[in-house]
């Protein structure tokens, strides 16, 4: 393991403001990233030597598995690794001038949800997922443990009013789709366009009204069987297969 | 809300042999569901007055959410709403001899992940899951809960031996399609059939070699971003998606 020594800050404890990183590859995909500044590593004797083949600067300290277990709660899958860091800086729907392909969540709250969403964006090269403040994913160490690395190279934007951030997307020129299984056409049916959001709702509520009112198009997946509704972040996997493989 | 009072058992307390289905969607997939062999329904009076709205000829009790949740668990999120009743009968691979599509699991042991598959196979129609006896899910609850009714409508096999098992698919006219990222096609190059299996493994170990040698044609799913490797059940319900879209 090369030690380079940049980014190493003396340990300090873990206050409201850091952000605890647990998991293989998502405490691994942290430390790789460069915007990450980081605090603490702590691994277990197992992790320390898988940690030896990976290219990672920061050191990292060797733990009994029952520190980490402090650190990130009980029943939590840490997998010998886990990494105390600044949370990345939120970034502000201006900020996505350049993105062609975003996820825009509507009161999804499940932080395993979100988080699976935020892997299958990264996976099909989605630049944001858009929350709202209130009524988004509680728990960010579950958040970023399902996102499996995913925290890194998406970003996160949390407004605090869906239906202004969505007014702000388009006026950056997006096709905003809003996944409604009522009242709506085939996802296939919808000429593709280079710069497209993906709105999607809660399981159960869906979209609220004005989220609908504010998309271009509203739009379903259709699956043949006799159960109709996806899980969220299978929806969120099968709309950025099909974006995706439409404007490539 | 009909009484016709079929299928109506005595009250039981729930033994090991008992399935406990909770939340809205999954019990009410139980209720509704023919084939199954009820024992109680406990609801809240909140979920009462939903069920009220359904035609269901199970007489359900009337509960504080305490004594639910005293039944499923502290935590799960029961929705007002569990029902005691026999498990499905299991299928045999024999059983599959009218089947165009299955999916097969290798060693997927997360009850979250395995539901998550089972609820898109019912969402694709297909008409089994089947995995290994060992190392396969281990809670049946959080299973049928995340599944969301997926339970009622895809047909659960249980194999001692995968490897025995594709074989006798392959028997049975079956293409098996065997999902591994390394040294394989896109899903996409493959000529369409009118029978599939889609055999997935455990995210990390993958498919074990004695699984991937019984396969007909071993492909992957193409992701554009930085992270290449989907959930399982992500992973699944692409494969679902393209297959049928293929054979429609």
């Amino acid at each position: 393991m090369k030690q380079r020594g940049r980014r190493r800050q003396e340990p300090q404890r873990t206050g409201a403001a850091h952000a605890v990183i647990y998991g293989w590859h998502s405490a691994l995909a942290a430390l790789k990233n460069p915007r990450r500044r980081i605090h603490r590593v702590l691994a277990t004797r197992n992790a320390l030597g898988r940690l030896a083949e990976q290219d990672i600067a920061d050191l990292p300290e060797a733990v009994e598995a029952r520190e980490i277990e402090r650190l990130v709660g009980m029943g939590a899958v840490h997998q010998g690794l886990a990494v105390v860091a600044d949370p990345l800086p939120d970034l502000a729907i201006d900020d996505l001038r350049d993105a062609a392909l975003v996820v825009v969540l509507d009161q999804v709250t499940d932080p395993h949800n979100v988080g699976a969403v935020l892997r299958s964006a990264a996976a099909f090269g989605a630049a944001a997922l858009i929350l709202t403040e209130r009524h988004g994913p509680a728990d960010s160490g579950v958040l970023a443990k399902a996102a499996s690395g995913g925290l890194e190279h998406v970003a996160l934007v949390r407004v605090p009013n869906l239906a202004r951030a969505l007014d702000q997307l388009g006026d950056l020129g997006f096709l905003r789709l809003g996944f409604d299984s009522d009242h709506s056409d085939p996802l296939e049916s919808v000429e593709p366009d280079a710069r497209t959001a993906i709105v999607l709702g809660a399981e159960g509520k869906g979209l609220r009204r004005l989220t609908r009112e504010k998309c271009d198009r509203l739009v379903r997946l259709d699956a043949p069987g006799p159960i109709a509704s996806l899980n969220v972040s299978n929806a969120a996997a099968l709309a950025l297969y099909i974006v995706t493989r439409r404007t490539a």
